[in-house]
């Protein structure tokens, strides 16, 4: 007989063994994805957008987190506000997937009107004693870090977003990510569990065998491998790459470029990552040949040697480039599948055609999440199977994936799971 | 951590606020959906079709209800009856979707054999001890009442279906609905709960900003408005409107026809409202200018300028004007999903292109069907969203909204919920 | 008000009545499809494909019973072996579904890779103290009876498929499906609980009326008749039968093919039923005028007289003629869908449009597996509708469904529910 009553979250949370992927309940189970939701995508801090995406007074875009749906606009103020789709008479969505300009948000049921503070201003029919005040559409909690909008749907967002603030405003002002363009975006729906699609970013032993294309500006021994198995060669060259390293490391910072690596990984609410990586070959972009596709640079920088600035949250990957950056954030959609929303940025007054090629920017990248996706869904597949039974993370390639089952875990348990 | 048990069906309907929409569990939840299906679409009466949907004996239609599949048919005697549309041998399904004439009812799986009273009059291979007098399809209740069939799944159907009829029987003799033709027929799957499907059709506060055809023809002053909230000259309009109103329905009951609005709209089991309404503009119909769009009238009528006598059930809503009728029906198909079934009805005799051109019978409900679709499923998407909370009836334009949310509650708790 | 909890599977267990189809909620809901999967398709002995699916070494292909993913393969040793499809890493799917050759099994994810006995042969970036040893890939039990590939997924695979392998090694050797060809396979997705599949195949009570491409060949009165119900010339022609029947058996076994019927249906493990059935008109293989489809006949056969050797399974059907064999399992897919895979086998060397005709070999089970799938649809619609109860069995022509729902409920038994 099959056991009647499915283990528990907390014994499934309890089950897993360091050093190993999570128990297969864990990425599987609808009720792990709605506690999952609810910790980790409302009770956490979460990448949503650029505040590039909504460059004027009056530009508005709906990001929908599962049946969520948020409103990202800039005020006739000019300020940022998100302010929840849903209308406060009978509940109807305002605005349309997508992206559209508003001088007002009007409801199409029955006209109710909001000003684009989110303040009710007209509700026909509603009698003298109405009262409008308390009518406003409900605000969401947010911080521009750089240009970069983080969100929190809880009514206590976790404090320590503030360490993330403090190392990365420093590290993408130059960048000017605020006043950059999206010169592309795409969205690609893996059909895996979203701490796949995260373990899946946050390791590059994969990357040789599958990303071709990335793997021209990338250096996958970056994070991680493992000296024995190295040929004399390999190895040697493994030792120069980081030698060149500590000596990189040391000029940007003497520049004044931070560069050192900042994480936050485990034990803490907010966590995140980010280092300057060296770019290989041309040394320039993450581009099909390394060198800029951009002649135009981001923001005030003068030169393209900056390597890559990585940066990794719970829900997004990003990488700041002399020429251009690429931000990539997640949206689960369900227990197995999840959105990749990449956007990809270049100097708010750079031309196509004229100061950049838009299949240069943008072929790795959209050639990478791709490949991505495949292996995702091949490894949310494997999962589901019955004979899946969690396995060994390489010691020296996949010690940050541990780090994040770990957290996972410790994250749960903080929301009394 | 999220509540590992959901709240019982009993504390969502605790909660409801008067004068408020639903808390959005009842909108939304399966457990509600299914204990809906079971209240309301098997303990009610609900309306399912027309006489006239089957003219001849041996006509019959296939109408599913949630998993329930039932026949509508002319027998040979020329009586309407409604059986289930499942053999009594090994439960296939006798008849497929849609229209069909038939001199019996044989299951394709075994030659099982039904005559159309249901009795099973051959069953092979059954041996001689096999006893077919209990092995007729299973009958299902039903009322005619003018011509509209009305069904009870239960065995015991409300009493109270008895003050429809009596009302309605009269109102509905002139049209003879019972032998019009059905001209026309669309079913519109709409994106939301049966109930907002049934609440955007109780008021017209919605109207003028979504149906510009049909406010040619109605009137959305007659379900409410806020005085307040008028111009001098709309109120005088308004005024005026009204003097009308009680100067027509005086006229039209002198004539014999009555008009008055009546309603049994809560603390009841049955939920209807009818009144004869005025038309708008040239008075006639709802067509694009308000003209009749039959030249021959149904049944006895003689006049153009008889209104459009309405009539709402819970899962109905109907229009009968001197030449055509527009009858639409519901059914729930999942929480988040409503068949709307709408048939126009002519004068049997009415012949297309010679006494009435199909595009100008349909438009006006084909184009305020599609809106109503599109209204529902934004209101549906916003009472998903964890961020609704019930928003406050208008106590002008939508108080017939707060009856329907305040039956809908009374009828949960007289089923033990 | 709606049973808040659904009744156990234990107690719809219980509401089986002799002679009589399941009660609806076996054939329909999600826990006992659950169970079914559990219980009949991992803890018994299931049919999964044929030698000659992988007829050389390095061949292989991927079959999917639900969440389960199996490779069935040939090793360099020639042997047969299935493995599960989920790398010992963090899970990835090794192969894709389909057919494929391979000298290696190479994970794409991070290409830990498998010899084709299931041995982890590599594995980069583990370290030192990794123990390749304990990941080889899981192995899966199997017997090839006769070339059948019949595997257990659980542990304690039942002992009593000893009595189909002992009956039908012999039975088998002739036709050397060993070494067979797959001329053409199918995949139809019927819409119905596989129960419902099964019923269907295991009485011909409903062919007169749905095959008549089957007719021509099969006798439906083989499978049992009402002789009250016959007219006299149709029983005088059932008897004629009958003794033929005898004769022919007879005949068959002196030329040392053995004939008779054996089963083994109710009260055991291993469901299962051989005959060797008479084929009607001109006697030699299910094809549209019942002549033999292909010239060159089956392994060492050289007559075309040898009748139809069929074998069910409880997931499974079969038919050997001397020139072909059709050969279909199945897998449930949900509550509501099945796979029927179905494969025609003719001798290695036949060629197509030499030795045999495609269109004729494959059109009557075509065709029959088509009208199938309706009818199953068919009846699993009526088993969902809340109007079916179980019906009655024919005491003539579906006792072997008596027995297969008879078993059904055993085996639920012995496995606690």
């Amino acid at each position: 007989m099959l056991q009647t009553f499915a283990s528990s979250i907390s014994s499934l949370l309890d089950a897993r063994a360091l050093g190993h992927s999570l128990p297969a309940g864990l990425y599987t189970r609808e009720d792990v994805f709605e506690a999952d939701l609810d910790v980790f995508f409302r009770r956490h801090w979460i990448c949503i957008g650029l505040e590039c995406d909504v460059p004027e007074a009056g530009d508005a875009t709906v990001i929908d987190i599962g049946k969520t749906s948020l409103i990202l606009l800039r005020d006739d103020d000019g300020q940022i506000r998100v302010v929840h789709n849903v209308c406060r008479h009978r509940g109807s969505r305002l605005l349309d997937a997508g992206k559209t300009i508003v001088s007002k948000l009007v409801c199409p049921y029955h006209t109710w009107t909001y000003e684009l503070t989110g303040e009710l201003s007209h509700a026909p029919h509603m009698g003298k004693g109405f009262d409008k005040e308390c009518r406003s559409l409900k605000p969401v909690t947010l911080k521009s870090i750089g240009g970069l909008i983080y969100i929190c749907l809880s009514e206590h967002p976790p404090e320590d977003i503030g360490h993330l603030e403090h190392v990365m405003a420093e590290r993408l002002a130059p960048y000017d990510v605020r006043n950059a363009k999206v010169a592309y975006e795409t969205d690609v729906i893996e059909h895996g569990n979203w701490k796949l699609t995260i373990e899946n970013n946050r390791e590059c032993y994969h990357c040789s065998a599958n990303h071709p294309e990335l793997c021209v500006s990338f250096v996958d021994l970056d994070f991680g491998f493992d000296p024995e198995t190295l040929s004399p060669d390999d190895r040697a060259q493994a030792e120069e790459h980081f030698e060149l390293y500590a000596k990189r490391t040391e000029q940007w910072e003497n520049d004044g470029y931070p560069s050192a690596a900042v994480e936050q990984l485990v034990f803490c609410s907010t966590n995140f990552r980010t280092q300057r990586l060296i770019i290989s070959g041309a040394g320039e972009s993450q581009t099909p040949d390394a060198t800029a596709a951009s002649a135009k640079l981001l923001g005030s920088i003068t030169r393209k040697d900056l390597g890559d600035t990585h940066l990794w949250g719970h829900n997004s990957w990003k990488h700041f480039m002399g020429d251009h950056a690429v931000v990539s954030t997640i949206i689960p959609l369900s227990a197995d599948t999840t959105l990749v929303r990449t956007k990809w940025l270049v100097h708010k007054d750079a031309v196509e055609g004229v100061d950049y090629d838009l299949e240069k920017l943008t072929s790795v990248w959209v050639a990478t999440t791709d490949q991505d996706a495949e292996l995702v869904a091949r490894n949310h597949a494997g999962v589901e199977d019955p004979a899946y039974i969690p396995g060994p993370y390489s010691p020296f390639t996949e010690t940050n994936l541990d780090k994040f089952a770990t957290w996972y875990i410790d994250r749960m348990r903080a929301h009394g799971y």
